[in-house]
């Protein structure tokens, strides 16, 4: 990216002379008194020094955004230091662009006081977005200090569930009414200071605040000044409940290229209004979220999360899966006699539950992403069915048969390969089977059909292929 | 999504008319000519029924993204039924909106003549967009009635990468100069008959087209007109060279929330803009191909892809694994005699290469987050090689003992107790090692870390699991 004042370079500059700066500091501390970090005192000390306030005047250049990122990069002691040379007054907004676990460490070290003030300078739809991370008293301190109409926003922003329209709605909305004539409106708005940003549109509503139409400034630019609002604003337009799911609002963002929208209530009464900025960022929550939970990651870690927190983070994960090995470790315990005639059988079983598992997850990424984008309907799901069958018949055929020359070349045992062929072909089909009745039986119980498919289906394929395979071989060969 | 005309309604509504209607036309043709299907002649008849008709009004009255849902949510014969009733002058629209493999279905069914009707509704970076797709003559076509301007964009939109910011972004750019009033230039905007989609701000340009700042729309409509665009205008923005990954340019917009930024040549010529539009498309065309590359599916597929086409998609990883699998084989093979004497190892070992499968997953995926949003520095690089290190042997001591004890408990055998424990300890510090070396070494030679990195990490900890385990009995227990 490239700007009159380029923040990438800014930001690793800055990052640089952070780490530069304080390894002198630790060295200095050192050499005073062999092997001390430096404390809180001596912090203090060093917000005192010439070559921190350089970095102060550097930190205020930048956007909260930047600030954020900084912050995150640092390991814990380093990142203190530079929280503090923070202004003040940019402590809110940078708060809100910080990971949630790298706040938690910002917040435990800031007093009640600093809290409130910090808080204090955000919006209403922003302090909810923090309430939950702030001690009680914090929360109540700040609500003592909102108007009457903020109180009512704040209580309503927090009542919503986390992934609906109305946790991630605002209340920046320039309204209008419809009886007056653009004319009247450009004056309006010249009286403003600024406009909230992303306003692509101002909202009509009537005395009671119930939704007429809204008025893109777009249109509102290049129609005569003397029209109505009436004549012009727009009927037909997407809006969406606060209580809809906020990936349903997204999708709806991405497939009419919107700006902003408005949340309405079930009486028509607008509450609140969705921009891009809010879809943008919740897309990437829901990427981020949806791939640290293929890895079975409960949730971001700081990078520099204590080891302690890190294992618990990833502690259920093993978990389930160790249980999955010990079914899949009986199943072959099941045939060790089969085994010990025949030991080729011991090398040879991982790649039949190997390639299942492979197959499976393609099959289950298929159906998911088919699921997540609506394209699957009572109509089609048969035919899609039989198709992933014929795929993996197909797949069977020829991977079976590479799997089976193998197999006979290394053991010079052409019933080995043929019955090598055969699970091969028969655990594909299991896992094209599975791969499709998964995800859709996990919609219609009303569960996330991404979550956990894979761990299932690998489940499924492992102990699948080693029964199959390790049976075959029982019957035929031992 | 609620919508004085809500469209997910109409939609699903729709298919299911489509769905109903093309049933009954296909059961009236088998009774009539026993089992065949509606061929092209029957469509034209079938094109001219009152129920087409209806059909045929109901698609007018979608948005284009939602035409496309449809067509892509039927079968073959189907879709073309449908796309036949689409007014003509919506097909370029269309086009743009449905998935590649679906384009080229449509594609397939359109003559030269139609297709460059299609193509010529469109704007030039809409063209570049399509025009892989396009058979060459129709280019050459369309390319001819194009003005010289327009040439001259769609040769530049079509020579850049298509993960560059080039080739996202448009032409639709409303220019101004800084030597007017904010009165003439809302003067010269009610002279246009609309603005274009997403006009957050005017250029401001010389004589030359260099880029001189931004007048934000915002700024426009809360200034006395009688102000100097020079006095009002931005001269400090983000801006993009053609040239950069569109990666770079989606996460500025997300950091900064923009709606729309310019995109400046070398010389500091304006030749384009990009819109938060375009960003939304990228991040999510960016994670669709992630998921899909992570199971090994080339690309996405069409729904109703033939089952031949769906194996070659799946083709390449799964020759990837059965590589990776008969070296993991080869690897217990080394082993036959040692299973031939205690075949506990046999059941025991998939144990030890899964689990440590698992946790080098979670640790690959961990760094790859921190590299994507550029965390990683050299200075804490090392820090977080022994973080995971720390973990990995926490890890291996609990979860090792919980294995081990569980080898105990089925075998009654304690020393295959305690080799199991020292294997899971081991093979789970191997996946801590290769989980952060993999990304790193994979960033140093310029590849994408996410890619391949998941296939890797779990052939090496099979194989290497495998290994551990066999090796440390034999060495200790046969």
């Amino acid at each position: 990216m490239e700007q009159r004042v380029d923040p990438d370079q800014l930001r690793e500059q800055f990052l640089g002379q952070v780490t530069e700066l304080l390894r002198r500091q630790k060295a200095r501390a050192e050499r005073a008194e062999a092997g001390a970090l430096p404390d809180r005192e001596q912090i203090e000390t060093l917000l005192r020094t010439r070559e921190l306030e350089a970095l102060q005047r550097g930190l205020e250049r930048l956007h909260p955004a930047d600030v954020a990122y900084i912050l995150e990069a640092l390991p814990l002691d380093e990142r203190l230091i530079v929280w503090d040379l923070v202004k003040a007054e940019r402590d809110g907004e940078i708060l809100l662009e910080v990971s949630d676990a790298v706040r938690e460490t910002l917040i435990a070290s800031m007093d009640e006081r600093e809290l409130v003030a910090a808080t204090e300078q955000l919006d209403t739809d922003e302090i909810a977005d923090l309430a939950p991370d702030l001690p009680r008293e914090v929360i109540q301190d700040v609500f003592r200090s909102l108007s009457v109409e903020e109180r009512e926003q704040l209580r309503a922003a927090m009542s919503y569930d986390e992934d609906s329209v109305g946790a991630r709605m605002d209340f920046d909305m320039v309204e209008v009414r419809e009886d007056v004539t653009l004319e009247v409106v450009l004056r309006y708005l010249r009286m403003l200071d600024e406009l909230p940003d992303h306003t692509d549109q101002l909202f009509v509503v009537d005395r009671d605040g119930h939704l007429k139409g809204l008025l893109p400034i777009n249109r509102l630019l290049v129609t005569p000044p003397e029209t109505l609002v009436a004549d012009v604003m727009l009927r037909e337009y997407v809006q969406f409940d606060p209580h809809e799911d906020a990936r349903d609002a997204a999708a709806a963002f991405e497939r009419y290229d919107l700006v902003s929208a408005p949340v309405v209530d079930e009486n028509g009464g607008l509450v609140g209004r969705m921009t891009v900025a809010d879809v943008v960022d919740y897309i990437r929550e829901a990427q981020t979220a949806e791939m640290l939970a293929a890895a079975g990651l409960r949730e971001d870690e700081d990078l520099f999360a204590s080891v302690w927190t890190s294992v618990r983070n990833r502690w259920t994960w093993l978990a389930v899966n160790l249980v999955t090995a010990f079914v899949a470790s009986r199943v072959i315990g099941a045939f060790e006699n089969s085994i010990a005639q025949l030991v080729a059988l011991a090398a040879l079983m991982p790649i039949v539950a190997g390639i299942g598992g492979n197959s499976g997850n393609q099959t289950i990424t298929r159906i998911v992403r088919a699921l997540a984008i609506g394209q699957i309907t009572r109509e089609n799901a048969r035919q899609l069915f039989v198709k992933e069958l014929g795929v993996s018949v197909l797949n069977g055929l020829i991977w079976g048969a590479v799997v089976g020359l193998f197999g006979f070349l290394i053991y010079h045992n052409w019933q080995l390969g043929v019955v090598l062929m055969a699970a091969m072909l028969l655990n594909l089909l299991l896992a094209a089977v599975m791969g499709v009745a998964i995800p859709l039986l996990m919609e219609k119980l009303g569960r996330d059909p991404a979550s956990g498919s894979s761990v299932l289906i690998t489940f499924i394929t492992d102990s699948g292929g080693f029964f199959i395979f390790l049976g075959l071989a029982t019957l035929f060969l031992v």
